[in-house]
């Protein structure tokens, strides 16, 4: 049913494991793949030996991938540019492109999560650089390295320009990886950076020995309280319930391996927030995600009690087991949204 | 908070986990409760030996709540009426009724199920016996081991009396227990009945060794499908978003012990439908509520790819991988509801 894709020059700006993964995907689905990374060690490392092995392990990168330490290389004569890099890295990236960059017709985002200061979702970020030039989002319940070990993964692709949606769509339906389509922009980028937070709080309850119930009452009234953000800020209620809400939610909160649900274990352990940090050695979105979260809360007057539990646990050094409690002790109501 | 409830005299018909779970709780709470139950000898054994060891292992039940084999007696001068009978076993229990029996004010199904027949919801089948006289149903992720054992369970109440619906909330609304007002009937009962199916195809998944992405993308798409169908009979689809639709599928999903997760992994072994419910030895909702809900789905022309899925494996002998394949292979599309 699929159309055909011809053969295509993309150029992909972070090569986590995320970015990785596509990388290989695409380069297998016999387009030339191009790999750029702001870290120049773990580049070139990577490069050499062709192995991620901390957040791929196993996995063999193809030497079909071509790895470049120039940006202006990396970008040179594509097809298709892909965003992959970490939320926050995001802006130094643009920063980085050679003065006068027009980019390529295709455009897409991998990035989950929101400015750490400001709240600008990734294609916010975008259009500060590159005005209204289309920029298409993904995202949904995709753990890097089943995507790559060929687990089927359901994703969704959102833009404001449905011609360039339906060709990414198109590109990035690869072998067992199935893309949706939306138009609802902001609901899948939020989708993405809010449930980090509620893992958190699910990872505090789960690390207090926690049930099954309690655990999905925390992420049923999650996924309430970041769907009235959500639409406070725009975004549609739907998108929530759907993959790049709730399905990348309970990805999250079902795998221990997640940095956001680790750091949610470590703070009900009583351990510090830098000492868990420090120990997962990688950026856990969700903590930033919770300080501009609760923000944005309070300037749109959306009740998030859940957010707000997590970020005195995380920031006031409020006692778990209390914040726990007293989410459960407020006022009998309703099931509002 | 909470406003202090008056002791009430509750008659409770049914005593399996819930049931009896429910009884331990109120008569904790200082209510007066009588339990009933259609299947003699099981009611004899637990009145005598005050333990349910195969659904409530570890658990004693207080020597405080009554058991009586007359329906008759159970009823008598009651409050408030609580049903916690299997779904197929309501109309059988409700035709045991002595004639002339007036429904007290309060009454309470906390039953999970659609008939396997008509497709009646259990407060259609009350209505069928007792017209307009109000029932609030009650809903939502609430394995009876983990609220006996006091963990924090948050359920929904929903009824269109609104004195009624909040007058369970304060009686249900037992230490650890958080019940939610709703009043979308029709949505927080197909929520409880519907997510059986999905967690069926989830355990198939699971048991073919399945990823994580793929059963968040199983559940992502199950609950956009029996939402799809909860809107063509009526239900709100915010419901479904709620406590009593992906709340409970996320539980049921989560749970190994699960009837209708086993059945899925039963089904993903290769394993005969009957032979797995006769080990399982127990009714399994989710396989008669996939043949209605299909039937259902063809009535309102409402697509149901994964209820079809389900289907073919439980009833047509297909082959689930094949099944699994079939799902993943359909046309590219947009994340519809």
């Amino acid at each position: 049913v699929e159309k055909a894709v011809e053969k295509m020059r993309v150029s992909l700006l972070g090569a986590g494991a995320w970015g990785t993964t596509i990388g290989i995907k695409l380069s297998g689905a016999g387009h030339d793949v191009k790999l750029w990374e702001i870290n120049l060690q773990r580049l070139e490392k990577a490069a050499l030996t062709r192995k991620l092995p901390k957040v791929l392990p196993g996995i063999r990168i193809p030497k079909e991938l071509f790895y470049t330490a120039g940006i202006s290389e990396a970008i040179d004569g594509a097809d298709i540019l892909v965003l992959a890099v970490p939320c926050q890295a995001l802006r130094p990236t643009l920063k980085k492109l050679p003065k006068g960059f027009k980019p390529p017709k295709l455009v897409a985002s991998l990035i989950k999560g929101i400015d750490a200061k400001q709240g600008q979702r990734p294609s916010q970020i975008w259009e500060e650089f590159f005005g209204t030039h289309p920029v298409t989002v993904l995202s949904g319940p995709s753990i890097a390295l089943e995507v790559v070990k060929g687990h089927p993964t359901a994703v969704v692709a959102a833009g404001n320009d449905k011609i360039q949606v339906k060709r990414i769509q198109e590109i990035f339906s690869l072998d067992n990886l199935r893309v949706y389509r939306s138009n609802d922009v902001v609901g899948v980028e939020l989708g993405g950076a809010l449930k980090n937070v509620i893992t958190i709080a699910c990872g505090v309850a789960e690390g207090l020995g926690a049930g099954t119930n309690t655990r999905a009452a925390l992420l049923s009234r999650g996924l309430a309280e970041i769907t009235r953000l959500g639409e406070a800020l725009g975004a549609k209620p739907r998108t929530f319930a759907g993959l790049a809400g709730w399905g990348d939610l309970v990805t999250t909160a079902w795998n221990p391996a997640s940095r956001n649900h680790r750091v949610g274990l470590g703070l009900a352990q009583g351990k510090a927030l830098e000492a868990i940090l420090d120990e997962i050695g990688m950026v856990a979105e969700g903590v930033e995600t919770c300080r501009i979260a609760r923000k944005l809360g309070k300037m749109h007057k959306v009740e998030m009690p859940i957010t707000e539990a997590t970020y005195r646990v995380l920031f006031l050094k409020a006692e778990p087991q209390k914040e726990i409690a007293r989410l459960l002790s407020r006022p009998l109501k309703e099931e509002v949204w």
